[in-house]
Formats: structure tokens, C-alpha cells, sequence
């Protein structure tokens, strides 16, 4: 399957941490824009709501995209950033705070319309808790639903992509899991609502990630938890990439770490069918945020080559159930000898 | 709500770990049960399915048990010591395991049925896979469903309590979460099967346990994912109790780390209104092991005690979204000011 | 031993992540010396080098403290906000950065005597690397341990406590744990350099406070590894104070996560004589800052007069190898019986 | 460099956990022996004493591999296995068993001698503690010391590599760390203490292995913490392998998560001047075992040679600071383009 690779476009911009206001100067957007149509193998481009684009400028800057021939792959809401969202977005305590959620993802949702791109990326990562026996999560989790299906009610033509992490900035997320967030969609009810895998999130929250591609395809719309009769991502929307050291969301170049769970992912990916983006979520603290951007994509279409080269060795070391066998596949991979 | 406590009777037993065959000698089964039966607020007992009892032996052991004044909480079959096991139970790759794996778990039912006993719980902790690429993940949880319902089906009398820990024996379980064993749940789709929390294995998975309780009962068998209109603890059938570090299943006695996650668990369990068995599973491989169960009793019913004193403050604390507030609360509970 | 509260001025203003560029609206500083003096229990105060104070800006520092009857604990040297010490203060590839760390450190220490403070605390948290294989470990410790040395030896009438932290902001940190960090002060081999605990850090690095107390006290500065003969701390220098989830950083209000970690840290510092500063270092982001900083004071202060009241229990659990009479004696200290 | 590889003669035998007393039959020692000495690659043995080899068996114990063209790399007393070394051996409270782990390993020497090993690697597994407040750190630190003190001291030929683990069978073990462990060394004060790194012990441990590596390099026996004038690897005894996925020892076959943390160990190794044994440490619970092991080495081979030809590159991938130009060298070294 031919693969799309996008990209965030904040990831080409200023990052700070949380002792350091911004390691880099921040370029203007056009100057983003650019450098990410630049990077080798970017189609696509994921665009924050209010800081990127809003329905004011939305027209501008499909021209703008148009002109450098990026798609718009998802519009994200900034449910994150204000000080208003610090106890939540859709499930904060405050009633107008949860409403102004809804809005600012209605307003993003409009943006995307405009842009001709067909989904939303909600990261409700404001919505969560800190302290133990300080937060009520019967109540919040019926907030957090509410929100979520008003505004994805509202847009019944676009996909609503929840993306799951288990913590930062608050301690605990309410959307931590590839499972939890699977049983909000259940909960939601809308065929348009769905799932994004963060692989950085994922290994935070110890999940393979090829399991999690599963969960997603066996959880669809349409089926109650079954195999695919053909296949059908089924809840899976979208895709971040990115690699770290496991116990934090270090946002770092695909690769850097771990092989083996992008080899399993590419081929899970292949067996459910996803046809969707690939997009990079990075955070280059300290390095040159279009080059680090481009090594993650030429790291997964090196890793896809030899997937295709090897397909049927795979697959079989996949139903083989022989971690030797597997292990001496994934050399061949790897290390193929040269031909004689 | 009045707590009944239980115990596993094999914690009582030797324990060893893959080093060491045996940190204790075993005493025979009659001294364990009367040992669990003369540990202060011990009101019920877990017994293994085959090690403990057999259809065979399971009207001479209520008996027993009858003497000794012990309900039998749960039968659990050991799906977990057999070498058989060794790459899945339910979902092994082997058609002959499986079969077996469900004849372990019926034959488990019916002792149940003849010691009176309404539930067992089911830990398939060989169900998972240790290495990346070499387990199909969508055919095994189909295996695993479908094992899990035949059991279930056959018994409707009896409740399932499927038992998740994200890892070990194998690196990576099935049933890893309180939110994918709800999600299978789901694919069963049977009242009679619902979920166990061990406390330590919800550390391990990185889970509140208050968010854990009431993840299950959103998702309980007759609603799709909402707050119960009066409370209902949904699919929560059971509980383990235990202690650990955080990064592994160390089964010590509760209170040993943590003091807020037993209170966190115990306001929601009554917020839910659950009205189970709290049963201890403990590993005390160096200590005296009736009275490491003991400890954990009495630390619960202190700080149930205390609960109590301090409810209404907690029911605050919860509802107030403030960390400072909680603390305070948490300290007034725990070193309140002596009367004037 | 009367126990002495400070906190870090710092945490009474602005708290930001990555994400949101601050909860809260900053107070200036006098508002914020005012307001940490206001806090029960706090009698001394760090401040950071160059935000806080300066050389020129000492002497009225000084007397601002007088007045408030605060003293000042320590100062503490920025080397961790500017995006030139992006990749490492003293032990950056670049020479001008380096020396410039050094200056900058010479400049605390100037404040530092102006106001009449005996140390500082020096948190390198630049100095690490990100990804792996890009970073030569031999010359970056060669280059850290000049650069302390440096600064520590044109002091001599100041100590240096070295701060260590597993990660953030780097992915990994060279003083990552109090083991390395007393390798460290062995290469530099003067004694006015020692290390600094904080809980937070050390609960991330996988220390239990109460082994991290006794190697810092076992690796003095004229000792070789050894008890000492009569209570001393040896190169344990400073304290911070905070609690958090176990994984990362999270500079919660104490005793929020955990309790018996801090019985065992009190019970050592005990063991070992540490007179010195107990301080709060915490990121009260979504709280009012004085009155998490002071539920920290409270908690400590609760449970010291617990572990004075229960003293000898608490020695005999230490020395008894029995983890469930420890756990008897913890629960005996938390929910003592009320007398007839 | 050439590299030497070996493995452990019991990773060939039962593997069981705590929960299955055996995943396989046990072949014989000779059956055992025999198929280690047919894995590719492999050319010495590690032995465990009195399992495997006693005074009494050595001489016809060096027959054996002396026919099989085995060297024997270490001998490894058994401080682990047995239940009187429960609550330590060095460091038991009891003077009888701490008397019994000396005199132990002082077999083991002797068995080591008959053998013409040069080596002993000790795992004080046991050694450390479970609950908190329960074991005097100081006390035991001590007798931790002056046991291996005096084993070390009777048997100035031998070389003493300390085995570092942070958890398992313990919570916390005393030798956690690489630094805790050269702390250790330094008490010692003995030539002929040093250290053996487990690669998943210091994944575990959150080490980066070239960290390790320098760590043990700088505090050799001669020198105070120092870059060593000439290769030199100091502290650095001995090398066990395998891979896990981070959070326990799941002692899997090398590369089976990762590949960066192998090449950077290599490099490392070189750079340092090692020429030891690297030998396989690994629990093949459910893999034919002498497959797994000759994985892990044919995988460390596969490493090497491309290490090997992109030496340049990677030794200014290290020195050049730049996550980005190091993710390019590796991608070049695993993904090299084809020559035209």
C-alpha cells in the first residue's frame, strides 16, 4: 500500500520545555510551511485551530497549501495552551470553560471545511487529573463524552480522531489507552468518531503497537469486537509517529530507539488495511526541526522497503509463535546477506 | 457498606520465584484452610481449580470449609503452572490446549457449583505473547473470546471474573487492562462475565484505581457506557488486594507504599456500591504468611474506619478539583488533631 | 533534632509547560518573598541566580530577607533556561558555553556571600543527551567535572550540592543518581562539594530516600566508604521535598503519592545527623502555590511528631528484617488506638 | 577488536518461573555442555557453583571442556537459590548464613582454579530488601562489604566481577547500579573487584550501556575517576547479554527491541579497550534454548560488521552532538544504499 507521510506543522516551530522558553526562534508560518513542503516525502500537513488557521484565514491558507501542493490532513483544535483549559477542556469543572471547548472545536471543524480536509485531531490532553480523591471521574468522563459527541454530531462529514496519551500535562489522562479511548468512542456512538495512535504514546502507555492497530480494527463502527471479515481499520483514523526512551513523551526521531515495534506497526497496518496518513509529531528541542522530520520519514520508507521485501518471511513469523524463528527473520531483515 | 474479606488459599502456601524453589516448607491443605480461617476478619477463600479442589473432592471440601465457617469465594482454574500453558491457554496455538484450557475451566464451574460457591475468576496469564512479530494478535483474541464465552455459556449460573495484569508470566498480556478486558467483555457479550481488580496489577498497568472501579461500572452488561442512574458496579465482580513498587507484580501487604490509591478505592467502591468479597492475593515469599494477610485486613479496616469518620470530607475533596484541598483533607484524616 | 523548613521562591510565581505558557499570572518577587515568609513552617528561602538576585541586587536581597526574618538556604545558579545552555552548561561542545556556565556559577557564589548564604545547589539538568550515540560521555564528564571543580574551589567558604535527576530536561542526565553523583564529587575531590537530594528525583531513579541518605553518608568527604563512627552526614548537603507518581517529575505536594517513603527518610536523616534545610521544591501548576508549599511543611510536621512518638517501634522495624512487623509498626504509627 | 563470546551452561537447561515449575525437560550437564559448545560462536562457558561444578568435579569438569574446546569464562557461586539465603547472603542478618555465602564463593575459587578460570561473577541476587523501614542499610552495607572482602582478598588471583541488578528476586538490591556498584568497589579497595554489566540489568536500571561502560572505565582500581590515558576498561570485568522491554528482566534474545543501545555498547567497548568475554545470559522459557543463543550472537556479529565498516562515521556521529546527523549514520549503517 502506498504510503502518505505528513507532518504537524508546530513541530517545525519553537519548542520550549517547561525550564526553557524556547530553545529555537520561531519562523513565521509561511517560512514553516515551506520547509515542511520541503522535506522529502511530505504530502500532507496538520494544521493547529486558532494558531495556524482560523475560519477567517482558512481560505488563505488553502491557497497557500494549494500552492505548495500540501494537503491538509487534520485541523487540531488548541484545547491545550490556555490557562483557562488547566483542570479541562470538555470535562472542566467550569460549565462556560467546557462550552468554550466545544466552540473552539466547532471553530476548528469549520476551518477544516474550508481547507477541504476531512478530519479532526482532538487531543483533550487538559482533561485528566493530577491528585488522587481530587477529581470526580464519573462526572468528568460524562463531560468529556458530551463535548465530544456535540461537536462531532455537529459535523457528521468529517472524522473526529481521539488521540490517546497517558499522561502529560496533567498526571493522569482521562483518554490514556488505545482501549479506554475505543470505549469512549462506544460510548460517543457516532460512526465518525475514532482513533489516532501517537506511537510515542502508545509505548508510554506499554501497549504494542501492533495490538493497538487491532484493537482498533476489531472495535469499528459497525461490529461489535470481532476479526474483520475483510480489512477494515475499523476505529483507526490516524497515525503520529515519533520514537522516545519509554517513559516519556520525548518526541524524538522515528527509529532512535526501537525497530522492531515500527516493523510490527507497518505490518499491522498492511493487515488491517489503513490507508490513511502517516504523520510526524515531533519535538526537535535542539535540532533542526525539517531535516529531523525528514530522517523519521526516510527511517519508516527504508524500514517499508525491506518490509516488502520480506513480506512473506513475516508473515510467517508472525503466526509461527517461535520467538528464535523471529528473531532470525528480523536479521534477514536487517542484516540480509549479500548475494553470492 | 459492611466489607467481606477473603484470602487465596495458596498465599498461605510455599512461595517461590524462578531462583529459589522454596522459601518455606507447604503445609497440607487442612492447615492452610485452618490458618486462613484464624486470620482476623478472614470470612471467605479462593481455591484453585485441581491444586486445591477437584469436582471430586469438592463436596468433602465444603464440608471442610463448612467446619471451619468459609464461604468459597472463588474457584480459579490454573490455566497459569502447566507447561502445556506455556504459550497461551485459551488462545494457545494448539487446538488440543485450547480445548483443554476450557475443559480446566468447566471442571473449575462445576466444583464450584457443588462448594456453593457463585463465581470464578480467571487469570489466562499465559495468554499473551513475550516477543514482538510472533504472535498473530487478532486470530489469538479471537481464540481467547471464543474459550472465554463457551466456558461462560455453559455456566450461566455462575459469574466470570476475568482477572487482567499488563504483564507476566509472558512480557505482554491479553488481558492487560481494566479497559481491554471490558472491551472483551464486549466480544463476549454475556451478563455473567465481568472483571476482577488486582490492586497490584492496576499499579503496574498505570491505572487510578478509582478511575478502574468506575470504568466498570460505566460498562456494565445492560448499559452502553454511561453513569449509572443509582449506583451498580457494572462489570466490577471481584477484588485482589496487595501492594507493590510500581514497576512489578511484587504481591506485598497493603499499605506497605501506597496509603491514597486503598482510600481512592474504597470511597468508589462504595460510590458504585459494590457489596463483593475484597479478597487478598499476596506472593509472601519471606514472611509469615497468615499474618502478612492479616496485616493487610486490618490496614484496610483502619483506614475504612477512618473513611468512614471523614466521609463527607472526602466526597468534598473528590468533587473539588483542588490538590491543595485534597491534601489537607488526606491530612485531617490522617493525623487528625486530637480533641481539645 | 529540630527540623528547618525552606522552599524555593520560584515556585511561589509562574508554572509553565510545554504546552501552556503559564496557569498563572506571576507576582513580582517581593510579593512572593512576602508570601513564602507568610507560609507556616518556612524560615529559610533559595533563590535563583540572576532572576532572583544578583551580585549588584544582593545587598537589598539581603536586607529584604532580614526584614521578613527569612534566611537565605541556598542560591541557585541558572544553567537551565537558556537556549545556549540547550546542549549542556558545563559540559557543552562549546568552549565559550562552558566558561560561561562557570561565570555564571561564580556570580551565584558572589550573591551568595552577600548574603550571607553557606551554599549552593547546583542543578546541571543541560548537562546529558537526548539520543543515543551522539553525545562522547568520557569528554562531557571530563568537561563537567572541570567546570564544578572550577567554581567549587574559587569558593572554598561556599558548599556545592550537586543535584541530581534522572531526566528532563535532557532524556537522560549525567547526574542522574545519588551513586554517580558521589562518583562525581570523588573526581572533583574537594569537600565543599556534596549532593543535594531531592525525593522526587530520586522516587524517578528508582532510590528508596533512606539507601540514598546512608550512601551519601557513607561516602564522606574524608571517608572512604565506610559507617561512620559516630552520626554524620557525609556528602549529603541538602534536601528538596516534593512527591509525584513514580515516573517523571511531577513536584507534587508531599505525602500526596506516598508516605512510608518519607517515614524512612525522616527516620535517616535521624540515623545519620542531618542538621541542614529541609526545603519544598514543587510546581503547584493549577494550585495556590503558599498553600501547597505549606500542606508540604504540614505533612512533614505531621508525621515527625508521629516518628517521635513511635521512635523506638520504628528502630526496631528497621532492625528486624521482618516486613510484617514493619508493616504493624507503620500502621500502629498511622492509626494508633485510642487509648482506654 | 576480536570479540569472545560465550554463555551461561544453565540457560541451556530448565527454565521455570513462579508460577510453572518448568517450561522443558532438563538435559543432562553433558547433554547441556555438548550443545553449547555447538552454537556458532561460542567458545567458553560459565558455570554455577556447586549446580554445575564443584572442588570435587572441577578436574573432570576441565576434561570435559577441554574436549569441547570450551574455555571457562567464570564460575558463579550460587548466593540465589537457596532458601537460606532468603533475607541475604553477604549481607543476611544472621552471622551463620553470611559465613556460609564466603565460604560458598570461596568454593567457587576453588573450583575456578582447578579450571584454570580466571574469574568469578558474583550476583548477590538476594542482597537487599522488600519492604521499606525494614533492614538497616548501613548495618548491612557493612556486612556486604566485608564479605566479599574476604572472599575477594583469600583469592588475590582471581578476578571478582560484581553483577549489578536493580530488582528481581528483591525489590531493591543492594547492587543496583553500575555506580552503586564501583561505590562498592571502592570500599572493597581491592585490584580485583570489579563490575559485570547485564545489559537488561541496566536497561532496567535506566543506564545507557556506553555510560556504563565510561563509568567503570573512569574508576579503574589505579586511578580516582579520570578519562584513562591509554584504553583502558577499568572496572570492567565482564558482559552478560540479552534484551527486555524495559520495565523487568525478561532476558530475551539480543535485538529483539533494540538496536541502538547494541551498537552504542560496541562502540563503547572498543573505544575502552575491552577485550573480555561477552557472554549470553538468557531465559529462553519457551525457545529451544541453544537457538536463542546462537541468535543473540549471530545478531551481536551482524552488529559488529557493520559497525566495523562504518566506524568512521559513527565515531563522528558521538562526538558531533546532533541527534539528526547520528539518526542519518545509523540509518545508513542498517539501511546502507545499494553500490550503483
Amino acid at each position: 500500500m502506498a504510503r502518505r507521510y505528513a507532518c504537524i506543522l508546530g513541530n517545525l516551530g519553537n519548542t520550549k520545555d517547561r525550564f526553557c522558553g524556547g530553545y529555537k526562534q520561531n519562523p513565521d508560518t509561511m517560512t514553516m510551511l515551506r520547509q515542511a513542503a520541503a522535506v522529502p516525502g511530505v504530502a500532507g500537513i496538520e494544521l493547529v485551530g486558532t494558531w495556524d488557521v482560523t475560519p477567517a484565514t482558512a481560505s488563505e491558507m488553502r491557497k497557500a497549501l494549494d500552492g505548495l501542493g500540501l494537503s491538509c490532513v487534520s485541523v487540531i483544535p488548541d484545547l491545550f495552551t490556555h490557562a483557562r483549559f488547566g483542570k479541562g477542556s470538555f470535562s472542566s469543572p467550569d460549565p462556560m470553560t467546557r462550552a468554550y471547548a466545544v466552540d473552539e472545536t466547532k471553530r476548528a471543524a469549520e476551518s477544516a471545511q474550508v481547507l477541504g480536509c476531512p478530519m479532526l485531531n482532538l487531543w483533550p490532553g487538559q482533561d485528566g487529573y493530577d491528585y488522587l480523591l481530587a477529581a470526580d471521574y464519573m462526572q468528568q468522563r460524562d463531560w468529556l463524552r458530551d463535548g465530544l459527541a456535540e461537536a462531532a454530531e455537529a459535523f457528521p462529514g468529517l472524522r473526529f480522531a481521539l488521540e490517546y496519551k497517558p499522561k502529560e500535562p496533567r498526571c493522569r489522562s482521562y483518554l490514556a489507552t488505545m482501549a479506554d479511548t475505543l470505549l469512549m468512542c462506544d460510548e460517543i456512538g457516532l460512526d465518525n468518531v475514532g482513533v489516532c495512535i501517537d506511537t510515542g504514546h502508545a509505548f508510554n502507555a506499554q501497549e504494542s503497537l501492533g495490538e493497538a492497530i487491532v484493537l482498533a480494527a476489531r472495535h469499528g463502527a459497525k461490529r461489535g469486537g470481532d476479526t474483520p471479515a475483510s480489512p477494515d481499520p475499523g476505529r483507526l483514523f490516524h497515525l503520529h509517529c515519533n520514537d522516545n526512551h519509554g517513559h516519556w513523551d520525548d518526541d524524538m526521531i522515528v527509529g532512535s530507539i526501537r525497530y522492531t515495534a515500527y516493523i510490527e506497526a507497518l505490518h499491522w497496518l498492511d493487515r488491517v488495511g489503513y490507508d490513511g496518513w502517516i504523520s510526524m509529531d515531533q519535538y526537535p528541542y535542539r535540532e533542526e526541526a525539517a531535516e529531523a522530520i525528514g530522517e523519521s520519514i526516510a527511517w519508516l520508507t527504508a524500514i517499508d522497503r525491506r518490509l516488502a521485501e520480506h513480506r512473506d518471511a513475516v508473515d510467517a513469523a508472525v503466526g509461527g509463535y517461535d520467538g528464535v524463528a523471529t528473531a532470525r527473520t528480523l536479521r534477514g531483515l536487517l542484516f540480509p546477506e549479500p548475494a553470492a
